[in-house]
């Protein structure tokens, strides 16, 4: 899985900095989360391939977080999109976009699905497909916002194919091998998977805190994570307010990502008020060395 | 007056070129003709003060022309405006607006008042006050479409103090003379107002066309204009697909400033199929030698 970051400012457009949006490679699609104004645009200058996403993810509705996404919608349209497009949003958004789409008598020449994640807070499966698992989990926000987890399933082990025909296995079980199923012979006698198959690569696994508040609620959601994006929108310095304005700071990020035991932790959602980013690393690696601040155009592997 | 081009693409953003953006500056204060995604961006590189948008007009509800407004509206809250905002536009666009606002929970700390210019089409003064008025007229466009005609009102005229005490004229009435008024002295003798008044500026007009279809149904409305902004979506080479999608060739805008003898034609809303714009210009200049075909980041003075 590759994350690619086409904006990390936070509120408004400033320093050269575009609002939130993130691609997530996984296989051969796309996958955004969030889409900030100009998010289109982001993607044309880094190279994105806007007709391979098949899924948006979009935190809340505050605009820095999805006013890109109309634009977005209709340039599919303009460009002739046919694959249908899976947004999973807030309950207001789907009326806000039918609002504008039906203000200029568009109609799209592909579907369009909403899947509304509840404002009450939702903690759930969204995707499960064959290569992917997304699901979302209620963080700490002035409205209601939830965080995702995005998982690239291993690939299936690997057949050992000399193995497999000494031990006499008709090919039709090959998959369930890869599955990770044992076989039994005729005989009764049991053939271990681990005797026939190798190791696949393991899961990968990507979370996207959004915009909360310094809390621990959601630590379990994203224990298994590779890699966190977790807003870091002011340093400590400013605390007073992250809390007024319900969001995060560096230091408060890092002792995130140490509470939930992930790997690596990526910062974002820079405050207007600092024209340079680097004190946000800095701070963040003080309690958790494994920091990485983003910046636009970053590409990351998971 | 100065009009700075902020985008001039048409439909989608491609070839570094953006949607539909324009400034004119008059005095003090800007006045912002149409709002594509990214314009808040655009105006930060281009050096626009941002805050002293005064009346914001919007030709129609294509996302091209409009996507951006939200963005700017939501920032200009976030940046402490206070000073009223003024936005004419069609009848939907309020609604789209608030349910965003809503959305998002935010209140303004400005007055944000809408104009509406009906969808029937409209021919009438929507500002007219000591420095500038501004008109709108009816396009051919595929949904309801305004195109403005914003007259820099002529500086009153310049007073010839010497002549004026000559004359004996009170100074209450000074104010009177540079509006044009004569003086009528006790006597019953008149002062002509010209001798004892020097010429001021001329009025300048500017005429933003917007999107339509050729056609000569308001050459009388931007008569007068010293210049005309005219879409040439395509070269004449694509007329037919001009006519399909209710646009105009460059030739066609050269044809409409020569039948409303204007005196300059700016070109621009070019389509994405074409990734240079050097022959714009050159098709018009055929029939409308002074044309000149915007660009990005282009200043023109009325």
């Amino acid at each position: 899985m590759k994350i690619t970051i086409l904006g990390n400012n936070s509120a408004i457009p400033a320093h050269g900095r575009n609002p939130s949006a993130q691609i997530a490679e996984i296989k051969d699609f796309l996958l955004l989360i969030d889409c900030g104004e100009g998010t289109q645009m982001q993607m044309i200058k880094y190279g994105i391939k806007r007709s391979k996403i098949r899924y948006i993810l979009i935190s809340h509705l505050h605009g820095d977080h999805y006013f890109g996404l109309i634009g977005l919608i209709n340039s599919f349209g303009l460009l002739g999109r046919t694959d249908p497009l899976h947004i999973y949003c807030p309950e207001l958004l789907p009326g806000i976009i039918q609002a504008q789409l039906d203000a200029s008598s568009a109609q799209l020449p592909y579907e369009l699905h909403f899947h509304i994640i509840a404002d009450t807070g939702e903690r759930r499966v969204l995707v499960d497909d064959a290569v992917c698992r997304i699901s979302c989990f209620p963080v700490d926000h002035r409205i209601a916002t939830h965080g995702f987890v995005i998982t690239e399933k291993a690939k299936a082990r690997k057949l050992d194919l000399e193995a497999c025909r000494r031990y006499e296995i008709p090919q039709y079980f090959y998959k369930r091998l890869q599955a990770g199923e044992d076989y039994e012979q005729k005989d009764g006698t049991i053939v271990k998977n681990e005797w026939v198959t190798l190791p696949g690569l393991e899961d990968k696994v990507y979370a996207y805190c959004a915009d909360t508040r310094h809390t621990l609620s959601f630590v379990e959601d994203v224990a298994a994570a590779d890699l966190i994006y977790h807003e870091s929108t002011y340093l400590e310095a400013d605390a007073d307010l992250a809390i007024l304005r319900y969001h995060s700071t560096a230091a408060q990020a890092a002792a995130f990502a140490e509470a939930a035991g992930v790997k690596r932790l990526l910062l974002g959602h820079y405050s207007s008020r600092y024209k340079e980013i680097e004190a946000f690393e800095a701070e963040a690696k003080r309690r958790f060395p494994n920091t990485v601040a983003s910046f636009e155009g970053m590409e990351i592997r998971v």
